[in-house]
């Protein structure tokens, strides 16, 4: 569910859209839960990039344009983006893709999916007929087309090679590819952003990989004219003090990188294992695993009741989509959880 | 100056807006100035509210509807919005300008100046025609108004009834009436919101009036189909979790308001006393007085090779528009400076 922003104006019922990391709709569903809720309905890294000290200056003074300079030069170092590339930061990816339609010629949007919704609920809003399709081959005459890669939910992962072809038929008919790498930190290799073509717009999400959701911080790289119309969309300071700081340091920390890509990867591993005699694990990307079942329904129930939130799709229920657990006594009570009632679980001695 | 925002995309120095605020700005004026910089630049309360523990979930969780929900309310309370009304939150009040434009129908924008410049670069940058009008009388036929009340640099302050007759010829005109109170926290009898008229949105700014400009948190308050169309371009989780939770906690505390309009009060009237001699002091809001001088550019660069930023403004260099001094030690340093040098400064003994 999306957030209630703007009271009365903005009807969470009517959204439409299903998104995971909103405890209140758990709550909602299953108020006998034990608490405290383990949250694995995001694709959000457990494990958080540690906060530095923040003096009291960023909350205080308006984002200074040598704190942006210096988050900006983190992140090109760290995204790899070439020089002749531009990039604007925004208060979390959404933003940029809310604003993105405004960077595209008239005509039809075709969107790799099943994918992230808020793609198509955006280029929709801004009154552009859009096209999913199920693979590159069905995009046809689309002068933009939107790839999200790796996928979410399903961890479907274009080469660049095949990136590269689909960015010049969109630049061959005017448009503009758009390529999300939310998921792409733990995999840079087969990121967009070193040999940036022409036409194509990557985004970048801080948040998941460090776990730092809340502190609202994304990218979009692309042509420098095209940056520049995403930035007068967003206006002067954007990005919160905090969020320039923080960001800028974890950007500049590929230890932690590594070290996190490797820790989330194990953890992966032991989510599969987990997850075997529950369905069939058809995808994923490091962050969250992708299970199909007959009995996804009632596994989500059986979760929920334990105080257990995974990510269901309205669209295909039976799937459903896990994120990591943080800790030991999340990893026993979604192992315990998994067990009960299941045919599968040995009768009580 | 603006920020850095794409690197090589948006140009600061081909921007032609000054802010203040950006001692990167000051330290290139005034490399030799001593340490720390005095920024009154700002109209940013110089005592911020005190930070509240932050839970570290704020961080690391999408924001919730639940805490988004908290933070609207406590914003209708705090700013007595009727609840037939809708108020959308965003991260930082300037976005909000820069989506205004797509509530408005086609046709001429008039911009009740001089004023906060972003107002007619955004209606500019979405198209639209602008003229800058310096009083009410002026406005003329323009379906669509924009006025800061009270007004910065100035002060100047139109009255609840002016407005209402401004917003019913909007209104007549199929337009929108657009009032900036981004100063109005002091003085809230003047504020249009509790009998907001058709026609009318009011933006309200977090960040200035509890000193926390760096956690970026603005308000639109209108009819509830145009605050849905402003959060629809804002997207799901607009806000980030600690601005929501610092803005809930501080806009629920109204003691706090009081004490700090009164101290920030006397601190306004020992600012002009300060200023008297140097010019005259054409007028101000709760948080920032206006200086008129022959001499303000020779004032600005004596302020600055002391180590005190001043707000200066291309297209009326005889104001200087002073924040204010937020300690005894800022307030003796501009003491001092202001003495320095000055015909009226007695002889050393």
């Amino acid at each position: 569910m999306r957030g209630a922003n703007a009271m009365g104006a903005r009807n969470v019922a009517e959204d439409g859209i299903w998104h995971g990391g909103d405890l209140a709709t758990a709550r909602a569903l299953f108020p006998e839960a034990p608490q405290p809720w383990i949250d694995l309905s995001t694709g959000i890294n457990p494990i958080p990039y540690p906060l530095p000290a923040l003096p009291l200056s960023l909350w205080t003074r308006l984002p200074g344009a040598d704190e942006e300079a210096a988050l900006i030069a983190a992140a090109r170092a760290a995204y790899r983006v070439p020089v002749q590339a531009g990039i604007v930061a925004a208060p979390g990816t959404q933003i940029l893709i809310e604003l993105l339609p405004r960077l595209a010629p008239a005509g039809p949007v075709a969107i790799l999916g099943p994918t992230y919704a808020e793609h198509g609920h955006a280029w929709r809003k801004a009154g552009f007929a859009v096209t999913e399709v199920s693979a590159a081959a069905e995009i046809g005459a689309a002068a933009t087309v939107v790839v999200v890669n790796p996928n979410n939910p399903d961890g479907r992962v274009l080469r660049r090679e095949e990136l590269a072809r689909l960015a010049a038929g969109c630049a061959a008919r005017g448009g503009l590819l758009v390529v999300d790498e939310a998921f792409a930190d733990f995999t840079p290799e087969a990121s967009l952003v070193p040999g940036l073509p022409a036409g194509v717009v990557v985004l970048r999400s801080f948040g998941k990989t460090y776990g730092l959701a809340g502190l609202r911080l994304g990218f979009a790289i692309g042509a420098p004219g095209a940056m520049a119309r995403l930035a007068a969309g967003l206006g002067p300071w954007p990005v919160a003090g905090p969020a320039l700081h923080v960001g800028a340091r974890a950007l500049a920390d590929p230890a932690w990188l590594a070290e996190a890509g490797a820790a989330r990867a194990r953890d992966a591993a032991r989510l599969d294992a987990l997850l075997a005699p529950h369905g069939r694990v058809v995808g994923g990307a490091g962050l969250f695993r992708l299970l199909e079942s007959p009995a996804a329904a009632a596994l989500f129930a059986r979760l929920g009741r334990r105080g257990i939130y995974v990510r269901r799709f309205r669209d295909a229920p039976e799937r459903l989509r896990f994120g990591l657990p943080g800790d030991e006594a999340a990893w026993s009570r979604l192992h315990a959880a998994l067990l009960a009632d299941a045919p599968e679980a040995p009768p009580p001695a």
